[in-house]
């Protein structure tokens, strides 16, 4: 296992280069990105193997996790519809204790939420210590969706003095602040964009609507959203090139290939996990010399 | 009662300046903020009457603080044992809408608290817009009696390599980025700091012991914390000159007189919500004219 392990950790980091946003670099979301990339060498046929020894991996560094209860992990993804959030979160994480990872979705806010600053609802689902917390849709909507729509924005009861045009620079710098200091307490931040393309997106509409088990999923709204794909692209290209740190970077995942998107996830959050070198917490001597007196009596009765 | 309110607001300023700690200085606390201090010309004859005039402000304010739904504040109140913590909220908010007012007591952090980043359980209840959230004691106690009992720092099950000795900067830091968010969506952030002597406190503590209706209120622990006065005092210092902000001011209100300390307080917070310009929201002619036409209906009932 130890040496299978090193190996998988390596070519994980081929992977996780490739789709990283570089903190202190610019990209282009449509240049530098591509929805259907899948590295060379990358064989198909092994791709369900991968996923399956990513979810063991996994499942176990989320065990010692929980052990040494220091550190959480919170997992942001993010994308347009059909891009395959929902089935990412399920197939990745499936393999995991489900008492050590709690699943948040995101919609549009409660009127109690408006009623809030707009880290709020976030902030108070944050990850224990010890736990994984993902959030399907996150507080990176306040720079996206709202962006998109401004009409959002008149709904937010904002001082009018903080309505201006700086406030989407002033928010791309609370949440640097806001994941920055959840990194000093121990709260290890991924962000993840899934990319699909605008012709994959149309197929899987389509794909939906002449589905029975699949058309609930699909509302006119979706459609909707579609019409407004440029500027969808502006805000997250923006966002990325605001907001990818050293203390909780992006990574843009191609999301046309579901099978390989879903491997590149996995990989990415096990080698975050490797690198915090998690080891169960030690125990004393005297607390070992303890135990095994425990273990006797019980042996006896 | 509109001239009455500029006289009123016109003094409130002389007092602030005096007990501001200002954003860009170096104050000391011992020099620069007597225990004992009163201005010159202020009646003490009179205090009971200031106070509830400022109580009714605090009210009518409030009220429109409650209509707009825009802004909400926050005051935050630190300070040593018997200073009068729970006496000042009770004596300066008590004629306030209690529907617009929240109070909040942070006493030592439970095992569920501990397991999230030091923020989390304040951030939670941080006041609604409309809304007064009043904090007894705050996240302010993790730069203060953390400081002072880094016993209590080593229960944080923070990552090693974030215990190191830059945290106190690090955290001020994350506090005034906090702070600094919460002005920005609509939250006026006002800290109090009651400045008790020495000699106050000892009186203070000798009553609570001697009066059956008092001694509950005393424990061991608060004389034993006398003993790290100077700490204390070190401590809280250093928290002023890093975090008194532009957004977010530190008051350091003398206390060992606790009518004239009611009535700064008080003081102070009206002007904070005076400066707000709140008016009640504007009715649109299209509206009033609905309105009139429903009292019509109702009139002909």
């Amino acid at each position: 296992m130890a040496r299978d392990l090193e190996t998988v950790i390596d070519r994980i980091d081929e992977i996780k280069k490739l789709y990283l946003v570089p903190p202190d670099g610019k990209v282009s979301l449509r240049k530098d990105y591509d929805p259907t990339h899948i590295p060379p060498g990358v064989r198909r046929a092994l791709l369900k193997k991968r996923l399956e020894q990513g979810r063991e991996l996994l499942a176990e560094f989320q065990d010692r996790l929980y052990a040494q209860d220091t550190y959480s992990v919170l997992i942001v993804f993010q994308a347009l519809d059909a891009a395959g959030k929902d089935g990412t979160i399920e197939h990745v994480m499936s393999g995991v204790n489900p008492q050590g990872c709690d699943v948040f979705s995101f919609k549009a806010p409660s009127a109690q939420e408006l009623n809030h600053d707009y880290l709020w609802r976030c902030a108070k689902v944050l990850p224990e210590r010890g736990k994984i917390g993902i959030f399907n849709r996150s507080y990176y909507e306040e720079v996206l969706v709202a962006r998109v729509h401004p009409a959002i924005l008149d709904g937010q009861k904002l001082p009018p003095e903080f309505k201006d045009a700086k406030i989407w620079k002033r928010r791309f710098e609370e949440i640097n602040n806001f994941e920055r200091y959840l990194s000093h307490n121990g709260i290890v931040v991924l962000k993840f964009f899934l990319n699909v393309s605008k012709a994959e997106q149309k197929r899987r509409f389509l794909e939906r609507i002449d589905r029975p088990e699949k058309n609930w999923k699909f509302s006119p709204a979706d459609a909707r959203e579609r019409t407004f794909w440029k500027d969808y692209m502006q805000a997250y290209e923006d966002c990325f090139n605001h907001t990818s740190t050293r203390w909780a970077p992006w990574y843009v995942i191609p999301a046309d290939d579901k099978p390989f998107m879903r491997v590149a996830v996995a990989s990415i959050i096990v080698r975050a996990l490797y690198d915090l070198k998690l080891s169960y917490p030690k125990v004393s001597k005297h607390r070992l010399a303890e135990l095994q007196e425990i273990g006797r009596a019980l042996g006896d009765e």
